[in-house]
């Protein structure tokens, strides 16, 4: 079944606050999910809630999850387990004349869904690919695919993206009027995740090239 | 009354897997939380668990939120609510030669307490102060301190550093001993959020000195 243009607006995902900064788009929530690297998800498996952060990747219009079977809030994932999974990017520090109106520029989805657990052989083969050339696009060929042992001891989880929201606040502060005679600086400090130069296993056999992907690893869109 | 210089270990924050990265000290987990911006705030406010991103900063012994008085979620706090907090710091990505043992270099806390209003004037202006100046040191004195109304508008969550745990992973990959013939590059690729130049906003009056700590802006220590 194709899925909507629009994410599901519900009243969990309405916003109340900035509306402003709302968007139910869903090609603008996987731009952002595809360029996060980490999700930070929520569930209460009994014990309260808990927030934990994982890594994750979009299979079309879902999100994967995973973890080892052995740990031990997954085993209450088995029937489905409601969770809420947040992506946040942090672009920039907001500066403006009042303390109130200092803010950040940041683009972040929330998800409510349901994780069940992927079973299909193929699918969790699927998954394993997507977490890799996620985070490093080309490093599943580059690597050795999991055998019967590691894919037995990986539980795949994957969520539906529908119930979603969008926040984004870009550009410079918004002082009131009257603050602007203050004459304080005021703009915005932009920050970006940036990658450095590789650092070799000392491990590793041999002395194979870095690979471009490492050597020359971006991801974004640069400091804006 | 002093706190522990351990956190609280409980159920919640013992690690069922590799509990080698674990750790329950708190200058540990302080320096994380001060190297931090964002802050993923989990909760169930009678709508099922809800995880949205905050900024935050420690005070002490606890970390203080914050969030708009006309916020819908934030009404559910005011007798105390039950909180997951987590504060992540991706440090890199880490290549091995199978596609099961790729990994990441991050330093995160998950911290769980009940979060409550902060109603002393002092220790709300306090809490300002320490928003500012935990993004921006130094920016406090160089913008106009809350009004009555702004102060008012605001609600300021605290929640204590208690029953929490840190989780590390750094250094690089581990491959089982058979795959290291396989011959492919390995290892880190460090990862940090980087400042790039301060960006003024056109809405300024004047034309006042970029202040060194937007020009120089700095986070965390550096690739490592």
């Amino acid at each position: 079944m194709p899925v909507s243009k629009e994410l599901e607006q519900t009243n969990r995902t309405t916003m109340s606050r900035h509306s402003e900064r709302g968007s139910y788009d869903r090609d603008v929530a996987y731009a952002i999910l595809d360029e996060g690297m980490i999700a930070h998800v929520g569930f209460d498996a009994g014990n309260g809630v808990t927030v934990i952060p994982m890594t994750y990747a979009r299979v079309d219009d879902s999100i994967v999850l995973h973890g080892a079977v052995a740990s031990r809030w997954l085993g209450s994932f088995e029937g489905g387990q409601p969770v809420s999974v947040c992506v946040t990017l942090l672009d920039g520090l907001v500066l403006a004349q009042s303390a109130f109106s200092h803010s950040m520029n940041y683009r972040s989805v929330v998800l409510f869904g349901e994780a069940s657990v992927v079973t299909d052989k193929d699918d969790k083969q699927r998954a394993f690919k997507a977490f890799l050339d996620h985070l490093v696009p080309g490093r599943w060929d580059d690597s050795r695919q999991p055998d019967a042992r590691e894919t037995e001891a990986t539980v795949v989880l994957s969520v539906p993206i529908g119930e979603a929201s969008v926040k984004i606040r870009s550009g410079p502060p918004k002082d009131a009027a009257k603050d602007l005679e203050l004459g304080y600086w005021t703009g915005v400090i932009p920050l970006e995740l940036t990658a450095g130069e590789p650092i070799a296993d000392p491990a590793m056999n041999g002395d194979p090239a870095v690979p471009d992907y490492a050597s020359g690893y971006k991801r974004g869109r640069g400091h804006n």
